[in-house]
Protein backbone atom coordinates (compact mmCIF):
# COMPACT_ATOMS: atom_id res chain seq x y z
CA UNK A 1 0.00 0.00 0.00
CA UNK A 2 1.04 3.65 -1.09
CA UNK A 3 2.12 5.66 2.05
CA UNK A 4 -0.51 8.36 2.12
CA UNK A 5 0.03 12.28 3.31
CA UNK A 6 -1.62 14.94 4.73
CA UNK A 7 -0.11 18.59 4.93
CA UNK A 8 -0.58 20.41 8.22
CA UNK A 9 0.08 24.43 9.14
CA UNK A 10 1.33 25.04 12.69
CA UNK A 11 -0.93 27.69 13.38
CA UNK A 12 0.17 29.82 17.22
CA UNK A 13 -2.94 27.80 19.10
CA UNK A 14 -0.82 24.51 18.31
CA UNK A 15 2.22 25.89 20.08
CA UNK A 16 3.30 26.43 23.60
CA UNK A 17 5.29 28.81 26.01
CA UNK A 18 8.27 26.75 24.68
CA UNK A 19 7.73 28.16 21.33
CA UNK A 20 7.11 24.68 19.61
CA UNK A 21 4.18 22.54 18.85
CA UNK A 22 2.96 21.52 22.35
CA UNK A 23 2.98 17.45 22.40
CA UNK A 24 -0.35 16.52 22.79
CA UNK A 25 -0.62 18.66 19.29
CA UNK A 26 0.83 16.13 17.15
CA UNK A 27 -1.35 13.10 18.15
CA UNK A 28 -4.51 15.61 16.42
CA UNK A 29 -2.32 16.06 14.21
CA UNK A 30 -2.17 12.07 12.88
CA UNK A 31 -6.00 12.20 13.65
CA UNK A 32 -6.40 14.73 10.88
CA UNK A 33 -4.21 12.84 8.51
CA UNK A 34 -6.68 9.52 9.30
CA UNK A 35 -9.60 11.23 8.46
CA UNK A 36 -8.23 12.33 5.29
CA UNK A 37 -6.39 9.23 4.40
CA UNK A 38 -10.26 7.31 5.02
CA UNK A 39 -11.77 10.06 3.01
CA UNK A 40 -9.62 9.71 0.32
CA UNK A 41 -10.13 5.95 0.16
CA UNK A 42 -13.70 7.06 0.08
CA UNK A 43 -14.63 6.33 3.35
CA UNK A 44 -16.65 9.11 6.02
CA UNK A 45 -16.66 8.64 9.57
CA UNK A 46 -19.76 9.69 10.00
CA UNK A 47 -21.29 7.71 7.97
CA UNK A 48 -19.66 4.57 8.76
CA UNK A 49 -21.12 5.64 12.27
CA UNK A 50 -24.50 6.44 11.32
CA UNK A 51 -25.32 3.86 8.28
CA UNK A 52 -22.99 1.31 9.53
CA UNK A 53 -22.92 1.46 13.49
CA UNK A 54 -19.05 1.48 13.20
CA UNK A 55 -16.68 4.06 15.54
CA UNK A 56 -13.00 3.70 14.86
CA UNK A 57 -10.94 4.59 17.79
CA UNK A 58 -7.66 5.02 19.25
CA UNK A 59 -6.83 1.78 21.03
CA UNK A 60 -3.05 2.33 21.99
CA UNK A 61 0.06 4.98 20.94
CA UNK A 62 3.65 5.07 20.85
CA UNK A 63 4.71 8.64 20.32
CA UNK A 64 8.75 9.02 19.55
CA UNK A 65 9.63 13.22 19.82
CA UNK A 66 12.45 13.59 17.80
CA UNK A 67 12.39 17.72 16.94
CA UNK A 68 10.45 20.36 17.40
CA UNK A 69 7.85 21.97 15.04
CA UNK A 70 7.58 25.55 15.21
CA UNK A 71 4.59 28.34 14.19
CA UNK A 72 4.27 28.78 10.69
CA UNK A 73 5.87 25.51 9.79
CA UNK A 74 4.12 23.13 6.91
CA UNK A 75 4.59 19.64 7.93
CA UNK A 76 3.90 16.36 6.31
CA UNK A 77 1.63 13.67 8.07
CA UNK A 78 2.08 9.98 6.95
CA UNK A 79 -0.27 7.17 7.38
CA UNK A 80 0.89 4.19 6.42
CA UNK A 81 -0.95 0.61 7.36
CA UNK A 82 1.71 -2.14 8.70
CA UNK A 83 -1.17 -4.85 10.14
CA UNK A 84 -4.71 -5.63 9.54
CA UNK A 85 -6.62 -7.77 11.78
CA UNK A 86 -10.23 -8.56 11.63
CA UNK A 87 -11.33 -5.74 14.14
CA UNK A 88 -8.04 -3.48 14.12
CA UNK A 89 -5.29 -2.33 12.22
CA UNK A 90 -1.56 -0.80 13.27
CA UNK A 91 -0.57 2.62 12.07
CA UNK A 92 2.56 3.88 11.21
CA UNK A 93 2.62 7.22 11.38
CA UNK A 94 5.50 10.44 10.61
CA UNK A 95 5.56 13.80 10.78
CA UNK A 96 8.00 16.16 8.57
CA UNK A 97 8.70 19.54 7.80
CA UNK A 98 7.57 19.88 3.99
CA UNK A 99 10.77 19.68 1.70
CA UNK A 100 13.15 18.63 4.73
CA UNK A 101 14.14 15.29 5.14
CA UNK A 102 14.07 14.68 8.85
CA UNK A 103 11.38 13.08 11.39
CA UNK A 104 10.26 15.16 13.80
CA UNK A 105 7.72 12.68 15.58
CA UNK A 106 7.22 9.17 14.77
CA UNK A 107 3.44 7.53 16.10
CA UNK A 108 2.67 3.79 15.87
CA UNK A 109 -1.03 3.99 16.61
CA UNK A 110 -3.41 1.19 16.91
CA UNK A 111 -7.02 1.69 15.97
CA UNK A 112 -10.18 -0.84 16.76
CA UNK A 113 -13.19 -0.96 15.14
CA UNK A 114 -16.29 -0.96 17.72
CA UNK A 115 -19.89 -1.02 17.57
CA UNK A 116 -22.24 2.40 17.94
CA UNK A 117 -24.22 0.38 20.12
CA UNK A 118 -21.97 -1.29 22.99
CA UNK A 119 -18.67 -0.30 22.45
CA UNK A 120 -17.98 -3.90 21.67
CA UNK A 121 -14.88 -4.72 18.96
CA UNK A 122 -16.21 -5.98 15.62
CA UNK A 123 -15.19 -6.39 12.05
CA UNK A 124 -13.47 -3.49 10.26
CA UNK A 125 -16.46 -3.37 7.25
CA UNK A 126 -15.47 -5.34 4.22
CA UNK A 127 -15.23 -2.56 1.78
CA UNK A 128 -12.50 -1.00 4.03
CA UNK A 129 -10.66 -4.12 4.18
CA UNK A 130 -10.73 -4.43 0.95
CA UNK A 131 -9.15 -1.33 0.04
CA UNK A 132 -6.35 -1.01 2.88
CA UNK A 133 -4.80 -4.53 2.17
CA UNK A 134 -4.14 -3.93 -1.51
CA UNK B 1 -26.22 37.29 44.29
CA UNK B 2 -22.84 36.83 45.65
CA UNK B 3 -20.42 36.54 42.96
CA UNK B 4 -18.60 33.00 42.15
CA UNK B 5 -15.07 32.57 42.15
CA UNK B 6 -12.69 29.68 40.58
CA UNK B 7 -8.91 29.09 40.64
CA UNK B 8 -7.34 27.99 37.58
CA UNK B 9 -4.07 26.67 37.06
CA UNK B 10 -2.42 27.83 34.04
CA UNK B 11 -0.44 24.82 32.41
CA UNK B 12 2.00 24.04 29.49
CA UNK B 13 -1.59 23.11 27.50
CA UNK B 14 -3.11 26.81 27.93
CA UNK B 15 0.26 28.63 26.66
CA UNK B 16 1.28 29.40 23.05
CA UNK B 17 4.72 30.26 21.43
CA UNK B 18 3.83 34.07 22.71
CA UNK B 19 4.79 32.87 26.02
CA UNK B 20 1.09 33.63 27.34
CA UNK B 21 -2.06 32.11 27.33
CA UNK B 22 -3.57 31.80 24.34
CA UNK B 23 -6.42 33.95 23.64
CA UNK B 24 -9.07 31.22 23.03
CA UNK B 25 -8.36 29.41 26.21
CA UNK B 26 -9.66 31.89 28.75
CA UNK B 27 -13.07 31.21 26.75
CA UNK B 28 -12.19 27.62 28.63
CA UNK B 29 -11.68 28.77 31.85
CA UNK B 30 -14.51 30.92 31.95
CA UNK B 31 -16.99 27.82 31.06
CA UNK B 32 -15.21 26.00 34.05
CA UNK B 33 -16.32 28.60 35.90
CA UNK B 34 -19.60 28.33 35.25
CA UNK B 35 -19.76 24.62 35.24
CA UNK B 36 -18.48 24.99 38.83
CA UNK B 37 -21.00 27.51 39.91
CA UNK B 38 -23.91 25.48 38.87
CA UNK B 39 -22.46 22.53 40.25
CA UNK B 40 -21.96 25.05 43.89
CA UNK B 41 -25.88 25.67 43.60
CA UNK B 42 -26.60 22.29 43.08
CA UNK B 43 -26.43 21.26 39.99
CA UNK B 44 -24.74 19.02 37.33
CA UNK B 45 -25.15 19.55 33.58
CA UNK B 46 -25.16 16.68 32.69
CA UNK B 47 -28.59 15.50 34.89
CA UNK B 48 -30.00 18.29 33.24
CA UNK B 49 -29.10 16.84 29.89
CA UNK B 50 -30.65 13.52 30.64
CA UNK B 51 -33.28 14.21 33.49
CA UNK B 52 -35.08 17.48 32.18
CA UNK B 53 -33.78 17.69 28.77
CA UNK B 54 -32.42 21.02 28.82
CA UNK B 55 -28.80 22.01 27.71
CA UNK B 56 -27.35 25.54 28.45
CA UNK B 57 -25.44 27.14 25.63
CA UNK B 58 -23.13 30.15 24.99
CA UNK B 59 -25.44 32.60 22.30
CA UNK B 60 -22.83 35.52 22.37
CA UNK B 61 -19.68 36.52 24.30
CA UNK B 62 -17.95 39.95 24.35
CA UNK B 63 -14.51 39.51 25.74
CA UNK B 64 -12.43 42.53 26.29
CA UNK B 65 -8.21 41.49 27.10
CA UNK B 66 -6.18 43.36 28.71
CA UNK B 67 -2.94 41.74 30.29
CA UNK B 68 -1.59 38.56 29.68
CA UNK B 69 -2.00 35.22 32.16
CA UNK B 70 1.64 33.25 32.00
CA UNK B 71 2.57 29.67 32.50
CA UNK B 72 2.07 28.42 36.41
CA UNK B 73 -0.25 31.76 37.24
CA UNK B 74 -2.63 30.62 39.11
CA UNK B 75 -5.95 32.56 37.90
CA UNK B 76 -8.88 33.35 39.73
CA UNK B 77 -12.07 33.38 37.58
CA UNK B 78 -15.59 34.80 38.34
CA UNK B 79 -18.69 34.13 37.99
CA UNK B 80 -21.66 36.83 38.12
CA UNK B 81 -25.45 37.06 37.01
CA UNK B 82 -26.58 40.37 35.98
CA UNK B 83 -29.48 39.67 33.84
CA UNK B 84 -31.97 36.56 33.87
CA UNK B 85 -34.93 36.01 31.50
CA UNK B 86 -36.67 33.01 31.19
CA UNK B 87 -34.78 31.73 28.61
CA UNK B 88 -31.58 33.27 28.85
CA UNK B 89 -29.20 35.11 31.14
CA UNK B 90 -25.96 37.35 30.76
CA UNK B 91 -23.15 36.59 33.12
CA UNK B 92 -19.94 38.89 33.50
CA UNK B 93 -16.68 36.94 34.09
CA UNK B 94 -13.38 37.82 35.06
CA UNK B 95 -10.26 36.86 35.25
CA UNK B 96 -7.61 37.79 37.50
CA UNK B 97 -4.38 36.49 39.13
CA UNK B 98 -4.46 35.13 42.55
CA UNK B 99 -3.38 38.16 45.04
CA UNK B 100 -3.15 40.59 42.53
CA UNK B 101 -5.78 43.55 42.40
CA UNK B 102 -5.69 43.80 37.99
CA UNK B 103 -8.21 41.92 35.77
CA UNK B 104 -6.44 40.44 33.59
CA UNK B 105 -9.68 39.24 31.12
CA UNK B 106 -12.72 40.34 30.63
CA UNK B 107 -16.12 38.74 29.30
CA UNK B 108 -19.97 39.05 29.01
CA UNK B 109 -21.48 35.33 28.40
CA UNK B 110 -25.00 35.11 27.18
CA UNK B 111 -26.35 31.63 27.73
CA UNK B 112 -29.29 30.73 26.55
CA UNK B 113 -31.25 27.38 27.61
CA UNK B 114 -32.16 24.71 24.91
CA UNK B 115 -34.07 21.45 25.06
CA UNK B 116 -32.07 18.35 23.81
CA UNK B 117 -34.79 17.29 21.73
CA UNK B 118 -34.70 19.77 18.73
CA UNK B 119 -32.50 22.87 20.45
CA UNK B 120 -35.29 25.31 20.47
CA UNK B 121 -34.96 27.98 23.67
CA UNK B 122 -37.28 26.61 26.60
CA UNK B 123 -37.09 27.84 30.23
CA UNK B 124 -34.33 28.04 32.50
CA UNK B 125 -35.48 25.21 34.91
CA UNK B 126 -37.81 27.20 37.61
CA UNK B 127 -35.05 25.83 40.51
CA UNK B 128 -32.05 27.17 39.13
CA UNK B 129 -34.43 30.06 38.61
CA UNK B 130 -35.12 30.58 42.07
CA UNK B 131 -31.11 29.89 43.10
CA UNK B 132 -29.57 32.39 40.87
CA UNK B 133 -32.15 35.14 41.06
CA UNK B 134 -31.37 35.41 45.01
CA UNK C 1 -11.18 45.42 -0.26
CA UNK C 2 -12.41 41.83 -0.90
CA UNK C 3 -13.11 39.45 1.77
CA UNK C 4 -10.53 37.04 2.13
CA UNK C 5 -11.84 33.45 2.48
CA UNK C 6 -10.36 30.18 4.02
CA UNK C 7 -11.54 26.46 4.25
CA UNK C 8 -11.62 24.84 7.88
CA UNK C 9 -12.40 21.01 7.83
CA UNK C 10 -13.93 19.94 11.37
CA UNK C 11 -12.30 17.26 13.10
CA UNK C 12 -12.96 15.15 16.40
CA UNK C 13 -10.65 17.17 18.34
CA UNK C 14 -12.42 20.45 17.62
CA UNK C 15 -16.04 18.98 18.96
CA UNK C 16 -17.04 18.37 22.31
CA UNK C 17 -19.36 15.99 23.60
CA UNK C 18 -22.69 17.81 22.34
CA UNK C 19 -21.78 17.00 19.33
CA UNK C 20 -20.79 19.86 17.76
CA UNK C 21 -17.58 22.25 17.47
CA UNK C 22 -16.53 23.56 20.87
CA UNK C 23 -17.56 27.00 20.93
CA UNK C 24 -13.83 28.33 21.95
CA UNK C 25 -12.49 26.76 18.58
CA UNK C 26 -14.48 29.03 16.19
CA UNK C 27 -12.25 31.71 17.79
CA UNK C 28 -8.76 29.28 16.78
CA UNK C 29 -10.31 28.83 13.28
CA UNK C 30 -10.83 32.70 12.67
CA UNK C 31 -7.51 33.38 13.86
CA UNK C 32 -6.10 30.28 11.38
CA UNK C 33 -7.38 32.40 8.62
CA UNK C 34 -6.52 35.40 9.75
CA UNK C 35 -3.07 34.05 9.75
CA UNK C 36 -3.87 32.58 5.87
CA UNK C 37 -4.96 36.30 5.12
CA UNK C 38 -1.55 38.51 6.03
CA UNK C 39 0.20 35.02 4.38
CA UNK C 40 -1.67 35.82 1.10
CA UNK C 41 -0.69 39.55 1.36
CA UNK C 42 2.86 38.41 1.72
CA UNK C 43 3.26 38.89 5.32
CA UNK C 44 4.56 35.99 8.07
CA UNK C 45 4.08 36.77 11.83
CA UNK C 46 7.30 35.12 12.26
CA UNK C 47 9.03 37.31 9.71
CA UNK C 48 7.25 40.03 11.52
CA UNK C 49 8.42 39.33 15.21
CA UNK C 50 11.60 38.68 14.48
CA UNK C 51 12.63 41.24 11.68
CA UNK C 52 9.93 44.10 12.50
CA UNK C 53 9.61 43.18 16.54
CA UNK C 54 6.00 43.38 16.12
CA UNK C 55 3.65 41.52 17.01
CA UNK C 56 -0.20 41.54 16.37
CA UNK C 57 -2.39 40.04 19.24
CA UNK C 58 -6.58 40.19 19.94
CA UNK C 59 -7.92 43.09 21.92
CA UNK C 60 -11.40 42.41 22.15
CA UNK C 61 -13.77 40.06 20.07
CA UNK C 62 -17.44 39.80 19.71
CA UNK C 63 -19.12 36.99 18.88
CA UNK C 64 -22.36 35.53 17.60
CA UNK C 65 -22.93 31.81 17.96
CA UNK C 66 -26.14 31.28 15.18
CA UNK C 67 -26.09 27.04 14.50
CA UNK C 68 -23.65 24.90 15.09
CA UNK C 69 -21.05 22.70 13.01
CA UNK C 70 -20.58 19.83 13.25
CA UNK C 71 -17.49 16.51 12.61
CA UNK C 72 -16.60 16.54 8.91
CA UNK C 73 -18.07 19.74 8.10
CA UNK C 74 -16.26 21.67 5.45
CA UNK C 75 -16.21 25.39 6.78
CA UNK C 76 -15.73 28.42 5.30
CA UNK C 77 -13.84 31.50 7.19
CA UNK C 78 -14.06 34.88 6.30
CA UNK C 79 -11.49 38.29 7.22
CA UNK C 80 -12.55 41.27 5.84
CA UNK C 81 -11.20 44.32 7.36
CA UNK C 82 -13.79 46.80 8.29
CA UNK C 83 -11.23 49.83 10.00
CA UNK C 84 -7.53 50.75 10.13
CA UNK C 85 -6.51 53.16 12.66
CA UNK C 86 -2.57 53.11 13.34
CA UNK C 87 -1.58 50.93 15.91
CA UNK C 88 -5.29 49.08 15.30
CA UNK C 89 -7.89 47.43 13.31
CA UNK C 90 -11.46 46.24 13.14
CA UNK C 91 -11.83 42.86 11.37
CA UNK C 92 -15.07 40.87 10.74
CA UNK C 93 -15.20 37.08 10.06
CA UNK C 94 -17.93 35.21 9.36
CA UNK C 95 -17.87 30.65 9.52
CA UNK C 96 -20.21 29.09 7.28
CA UNK C 97 -20.64 25.65 5.63
CA UNK C 98 -19.24 25.49 2.05
CA UNK C 99 -21.69 25.44 -0.12
CA UNK C 100 -24.65 26.69 2.01
CA UNK C 101 -26.02 30.28 2.61
CA UNK C 102 -26.19 30.89 6.36
CA UNK C 103 -23.59 31.93 8.65
CA UNK C 104 -22.94 29.68 11.70
CA UNK C 105 -20.80 32.51 13.21
CA UNK C 106 -19.79 35.81 13.20
CA UNK C 107 -16.84 37.78 15.05
CA UNK C 108 -15.66 41.35 15.40
CA UNK C 109 -12.30 41.07 16.26
CA UNK C 110 -9.87 44.26 17.27
CA UNK C 111 -6.12 43.42 16.35
CA UNK C 112 -3.58 45.88 18.08
CA UNK C 113 -0.45 45.99 17.11
CA UNK C 114 2.54 45.74 20.06
CA UNK C 115 6.65 45.60 19.98
CA UNK C 116 7.56 42.63 21.01
CA UNK C 117 9.99 44.55 23.03
CA UNK C 118 7.62 45.78 25.93
CA UNK C 119 4.16 45.04 24.28
CA UNK C 120 3.75 48.88 24.17
CA UNK C 121 1.10 49.62 20.80
CA UNK C 122 3.32 50.82 17.92
CA UNK C 123 2.34 51.28 14.57
CA UNK C 124 1.23 48.32 11.87
CA UNK C 125 3.89 48.51 9.14
CA UNK C 126 3.75 50.75 6.60
CA UNK C 127 3.48 48.00 4.20
CA UNK C 128 0.82 46.25 5.79
CA UNK C 129 -1.12 49.35 6.03
CA UNK C 130 -0.72 50.02 2.45
CA UNK C 131 -1.77 46.92 1.29
CA UNK C 132 -4.91 46.39 3.52
CA UNK C 133 -6.43 49.65 2.83
CA UNK C 134 -6.47 48.86 -0.68
CA UNK D 1 9.08 6.63 46.57
CA UNK D 2 5.33 7.29 47.09
CA UNK D 3 3.00 7.27 44.57
CA UNK D 4 1.24 11.30 43.63
CA UNK D 5 -2.26 11.31 42.78
CA UNK D 6 -3.68 14.77 41.11
CA UNK D 7 -7.50 15.28 40.73
CA UNK D 8 -8.49 16.09 36.86
CA UNK D 9 -12.62 17.36 36.37
CA UNK D 10 -13.64 16.85 33.21
CA UNK D 11 -15.07 19.80 31.42
CA UNK D 12 -16.92 19.81 27.94
CA UNK D 13 -13.82 21.34 26.25
CA UNK D 14 -11.95 17.75 27.02
CA UNK D 15 -14.74 15.70 25.60
CA UNK D 16 -15.37 14.69 21.50
CA UNK D 17 -18.43 14.04 19.72
CA UNK D 18 -18.21 10.61 20.47
CA UNK D 19 -19.32 11.80 24.27
CA UNK D 20 -15.83 10.86 25.58
CA UNK D 21 -12.64 12.33 26.36
CA UNK D 22 -10.99 13.25 23.44
CA UNK D 23 -7.78 10.79 22.95
CA UNK D 24 -4.87 13.48 23.06
CA UNK D 25 -6.27 15.57 26.08
CA UNK D 26 -5.26 12.32 28.54
CA UNK D 27 -1.71 13.48 27.47
CA UNK D 28 -2.90 16.94 28.94
CA UNK D 29 -4.15 15.60 32.13
CA UNK D 30 -1.15 14.03 32.55
CA UNK D 31 1.22 16.58 32.06
CA UNK D 32 -1.10 18.97 34.67
CA UNK D 33 -0.42 15.60 36.90
CA UNK D 34 3.49 16.15 36.30
CA UNK D 35 3.53 19.47 36.93
CA UNK D 36 1.91 19.22 40.19
CA UNK D 37 4.49 16.40 41.40
CA UNK D 38 7.19 18.56 40.51
CA UNK D 39 4.89 21.33 42.46
CA UNK D 40 4.62 19.21 45.49
CA UNK D 41 8.01 18.16 45.40
CA UNK D 42 9.32 22.03 45.82
CA UNK D 43 10.02 22.99 42.04
CA UNK D 44 8.75 24.95 40.12
CA UNK D 45 9.24 24.50 35.77
CA UNK D 46 9.80 28.25 35.46
CA UNK D 47 12.11 28.85 38.13
CA UNK D 48 14.02 25.19 36.73
CA UNK D 49 13.91 27.37 33.32
CA UNK D 50 15.06 31.15 34.35
CA UNK D 51 16.77 30.15 37.46
CA UNK D 52 18.80 26.82 36.07
CA UNK D 53 18.33 26.97 32.61
CA UNK D 54 16.62 23.43 32.71
CA UNK D 55 13.67 22.30 30.33
CA UNK D 56 12.07 18.94 31.04
CA UNK D 57 10.51 17.60 27.68
CA UNK D 58 8.36 14.73 26.82
CA UNK D 59 11.22 12.10 24.68
CA UNK D 60 8.42 9.40 24.20
CA UNK D 61 5.54 7.97 25.55
CA UNK D 62 3.20 4.96 25.12
CA UNK D 63 -0.14 4.98 26.39
CA UNK D 64 -3.22 2.13 26.77
CA UNK D 65 -6.61 3.59 25.88
CA UNK D 66 -9.21 0.96 28.47
CA UNK D 67 -12.17 2.67 29.04
CA UNK D 68 -13.58 6.53 28.13
CA UNK D 69 -13.82 8.94 30.82
CA UNK D 70 -16.79 11.28 30.16
CA UNK D 71 -18.34 14.96 30.97
CA UNK D 72 -18.30 15.83 34.43
CA UNK D 73 -16.04 12.56 35.68
CA UNK D 74 -13.88 13.62 38.66
CA UNK D 75 -10.06 11.80 37.72
CA UNK D 76 -7.62 10.81 39.05
CA UNK D 77 -4.01 10.83 37.69
CA UNK D 78 -1.06 9.46 39.19
CA UNK D 79 2.70 9.86 38.81
CA UNK D 80 4.96 7.24 39.94
CA UNK D 81 8.51 7.36 38.84
CA UNK D 82 10.19 3.98 37.72
CA UNK D 83 13.45 4.39 36.69
CA UNK D 84 16.25 8.25 37.15
CA UNK D 85 19.25 8.51 34.63
CA UNK D 86 21.24 10.98 35.03
CA UNK D 87 19.57 12.97 32.21
CA UNK D 88 16.28 11.39 32.09
CA UNK D 89 13.24 9.46 33.87
CA UNK D 90 10.70 7.46 33.08
CA UNK D 91 7.30 7.46 34.57
CA UNK D 92 4.28 5.70 34.62
CA UNK D 93 0.72 7.42 34.56
CA UNK D 94 -2.65 6.47 35.51
CA UNK D 95 -6.30 7.70 34.70
CA UNK D 96 -8.93 6.52 36.81
CA UNK D 97 -12.05 7.62 38.14
CA UNK D 98 -12.36 8.81 41.45
CA UNK D 99 -13.54 5.96 43.87
CA UNK D 100 -13.59 3.83 41.55
CA UNK D 101 -11.49 0.96 40.99
CA UNK D 102 -10.57 0.04 36.91
CA UNK D 103 -7.85 2.21 35.32
CA UNK D 104 -9.08 4.10 32.38
CA UNK D 105 -5.71 4.91 30.55
CA UNK D 106 -2.18 3.98 31.24
CA UNK D 107 0.88 5.95 30.30
CA UNK D 108 4.39 5.24 30.14
CA UNK D 109 5.95 8.52 29.96
CA UNK D 110 9.94 9.39 28.95
CA UNK D 111 10.95 13.01 30.23
CA UNK D 112 14.29 14.04 29.37
CA UNK D 113 16.25 17.10 30.83
CA UNK D 114 17.28 20.00 28.36
CA UNK D 115 19.39 23.47 28.85
CA UNK D 116 17.29 26.07 27.74
CA UNK D 117 20.59 27.11 25.38
CA UNK D 118 21.01 24.61 22.92
CA UNK D 119 18.09 22.36 23.91
CA UNK D 120 21.20 19.57 23.99
CA UNK D 121 20.56 16.90 27.58
CA UNK D 122 21.97 18.16 30.74
CA UNK D 123 21.32 16.53 34.13
CA UNK D 124 18.50 16.51 35.70
CA UNK D 125 19.17 18.99 38.81
CA UNK D 126 20.73 16.99 41.66
CA UNK D 127 17.92 18.87 44.25
CA UNK D 128 15.59 16.82 41.85
CA UNK D 129 17.74 14.18 41.84
CA UNK D 130 17.97 13.43 45.20
CA UNK D 131 14.30 14.06 46.35
CA UNK D 132 12.38 11.95 43.67
CA UNK D 133 15.24 9.26 44.08
CA UNK D 134 13.64 8.84 47.71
Amino acid sequence: MTEFAWPVRVYYEDTDAGGVVYHSNYLNFMERARTEWLRALGFEQDELKDKQGVLFVVRSLNIEYYLPARFNDNLIVTVKMTTLRGASMLLEQDVKKENEPGVLCQGKVKIVSLTTSDFSPCPIPAQIQNLIQI
